[in-house]
């Protein structure tokens, strides 16, 4: 066969295999995978276990590998016969989680979070359950285009090297440790990420920037027991008073974090960068639209992607204390609570962060409160190059695919991994994800377009095709 | 029999009753009457019958009236036959609630909340149990002292009108409603009511000025839905940040509240009050040991018997949004909530509270944020005489049982009850209560000392035969 017949041949295995792969996306997202909640340990396990056999049945060297944590699956596959493709084919490693992030609040769900559906959408059929695109329809999608590979041509075109966690959305804190102690083992040319967004549903996307993250459990105990506010009150300290003053000063009257140091090393965009996502006409209004506003918020006087891309953040994610049921309770509770992070961009430091979060809580806190920081994870925000061949090939899957070349985008999340491959393994990443703003990730409904699916699994189908004739 | 020889009996009675009264207590205490939670609406209803049906038992008319929320019990006593006593004889209302707060955090409490324990504490045995002091305990001192008349003489020596509620711990919703539609029924010479407490246990008191109260439970909502803080973070409104930013702006750094004419009408205390509280020597340290604490808290440079008794508070009672479970979620929450309330002190109108509270948050509300205000009642603060007869016979009752003249005291807590009865009947109300600062009411391990009950018991028979004595 030539090379374009095997893409053809390829190509036409995952039109007809349709069925086939959103049966085996289902099975994977029945495992409620949810790596924050210990009880679902056995999940995550068995979520791992699914992605072991998975790979295994076309090729791969599969494990799964214990971590104190959530087990991690390694995969290795040798490539193409050397004899028959050269001394050398290009290395890959495929990073990407099986985990998911709990599925509350659960009575906001159309359907059952870990049943997954297939419901009718503006852009045909989707699938409709928690990790739809986070990131377990990514991860099937590129199993799905190997598979059609193995099956239409009896092997896979390069080597590749699998590094699937189970830890992702709780801050990976056992990956860094793995790669550090495998770095031969993980050893490749590039790695490959798909767990970032098109830019709509007609446009691929590669992105090239991530923002960082810090994240923190701040815990505040003030009188040993709850209290009778009418008995207490006016005279003892009020731990929910007291947080709500601290973490309510987090920002300037302009939108500034107020946080000692935390604009260190933050860089204005450059002039071209900024004049190419103006380019991009990004539509803030229908953004808002989309969640029920009208206005934005945030740093005065910055575009929409500016703040989403380039500028760091302080969002408080949880804040619990005192009586939250039906009605009235006059109590001053013993203890107050607040999960707070930070989304960080290239150049800042999280323990500089870290640092200055506890310098303005220090400054802030009232006598008598005792408060505690837990750290669930740090990372800084990273940006990748925007040329070489392997990103060509990308670009070059991807327009073949979608008929229009990719756009470059920064991200607002965080896929810490991408600066671990760097600094540990010494990797450069490409990140090209199929997902779309409005697949309410982390939220109730989360969903892939089957369209989207169909569309990551054949661009990863054709990047595997041109990686290989790259030798 | 003299009346003196009268007394003596039904205190022997009082003495050698002691299991009985305990049975008949542990009875009440174990129905779950939680006012606040409509689950417990049927507990509510069983705790008014079983009050109904004890005070019939002693001679009292007794009924259950219903009312858009949970009944009130009401009993009339037409004292003592006219021809062996005299043309008129004293007429009491005596006013107390059978309901309770809810007992969560369920986890803190060393026994079941409404399974009673008689538990041996350094004054002796004391009851275990929501409700134990606040406000069934109280209520059955009463009951006791009722019956023990009934019971040693055949009748009670006055007249008495009760009137029980189940909807105090929620802000009486009802009862004022209730009032005014039973005014002739209700009337009455004087108003008593058990529900405050004890200088110490071995100093009784009498309470002349009450804090009112409002409570609200503000709701805030931003997006249409809960976010993921990468995709949406720094560009759209955080309710979280925004309702901390808002609330952690209540009081100023002297912990002054700065919400529009908080202060109107406040008065500062008068010489000679301020002289008599400072004379009561309160050990504010032993105060702050009891709960945990070593440093005060309030507005800068008043005593704590001052913030306690004559000064405005403002409290959060709860606060949640976003994630609250174990580890990270990067979510941003659509919507956070709190629940706020204020103590208010004579001279303060509820509703200018309210409105200036209205316009405080309107002030501060970003956009986008929309904002709603439930209301939980409102009451103002409360001076009662300080002489009169019945405050005489209050004052010897007391001092015949404890050895010692009671203390005339402020109390930081709300009874709304005191003002409507003021308002709606034209009663002063005698606060004669048996509690002690460290019964825990609202916490968990609510508890009540025994010798305060019984004290609290034989305290009533006095004032019964001080009352019937008047004539």
């Amino acid at each position: 066969m030539t090379a374009e017949d095997r893409i053809t041949e390829v190509l036409r295995r995952l039109d007809t295999g349709q069925d086939d792969a959103r049966a085996r996306l289902f099975e994977l997202l029945r495992i409620p995978s949810i790596s924050a909640q210990p009880a679902h340990a056995p999940d995550c396990a068995a979520a791992a276990r699914w992605l072991v056999h998975e790979f295994a049945a076309i090729g791969f060297e599969t494990a799964l590998r214990e971590t104190p944590g959530h087990p991690i699956v390694t995969g290795y596959y040798p490539g193409p016969d050397p004899a028959t493709t050269g001394a050398t084919v290009p290395h890959v490693l495929f990073y990407g989680h099986y985990d998911v992030q709990p599925a509350d609040p659960l009575e906001l769900w159309t359907s059952p979070p870990f049943e997954p559906q297939m419901v009718e959408g503006p852009h045909g059929p989707r699938i409709v359950a928690r990790g739809a695109v986070d990131d377990k329809g990514e991860v099937v999608a590129f199993l799905c285009a190997c598979r059609a590979w193995y099956l239409a041509t009896g092997s896979l075109p390069i080597r590749i090297t699998l590094l699937i966690e189970g830890e992702e959305e709780i801050g990976g804190p056992n990956l860094d440790h793995f790669m550090a102690e495998h770095r031969a083992e993980l050893k490749a040319d590039i790695a490959l990420i798909s767990d970032t967004n098109m830019w709509d549903i007609a446009t691929p996307a590669i992105t090239t920037q991530l923002r960082g993250m810090v994240y923190v459990q701040i815990d505040l105990v003030g009188p040993s027991r709850d209290l009778h506010s009418g008995s207490y009150g006016g005279a003892v300290l009020n731990p929910i008073n007291a947080l709500t003053r601290i973490l309510g000063d987090l920002h300037d009257a302009e939108g500034h974090v107020k946080i000692p140091g935390f604009y260190d090393g933050v860089a204005e965009v450059p002039p071209a960068q900024a004049a190419q996502w103006e380019a991009l006409g990004f539509d803030e209004a229908a953004m808002l639209a989309g969640i029920g506003l009208s206005v934005g918020a945030g740093e005065l006087g910055r575009s929409a992607l500016e703040k989403l891309w380039a500028r760091p953040t302080a969002d408080l994610n949880g804040i619990w204390g005192g009586y939250t049921g039906i009605g009235a309770k006059t109590v001053i509770a013993s203890e107050a609570h607040a999960k707070l992070s930070f989304r960080l961009v290239p150049g800042q430091n999280p323990e500089t962060v870290l640092a200055g979060l506890r310098e303005f809580i220090t400054d802030r806190t009232p006598p008598g409160a005792r408060i505690t920081l837990q750290e669930f994870g740090g990372n800084p925000g990273v940006a990748v190059p925007t040329e070489g061949p392997f990103m060509s090939a990308a670009i070059a899957a991807l327009t073949d695919e979608f008929g229009k070349a990719p756009v470059l985008m920064g991200c607002g999340g965080s896929i810490p991994v991408v600066g671990s491959l760097k600094s540990l393994l010494g990797l450069d990443t490409i990140l090209m994800g199929f997902g779309l703003e409005d697949d309410q990730i982390h939220s109730p409904n989360e969903k892939f377009e089957w369209r989207c699916f169909e569309g990551a699994a054949r661009s990863h189908a054709r990047l595997l095709g041109k990686l290989g004739a790259m030798t």
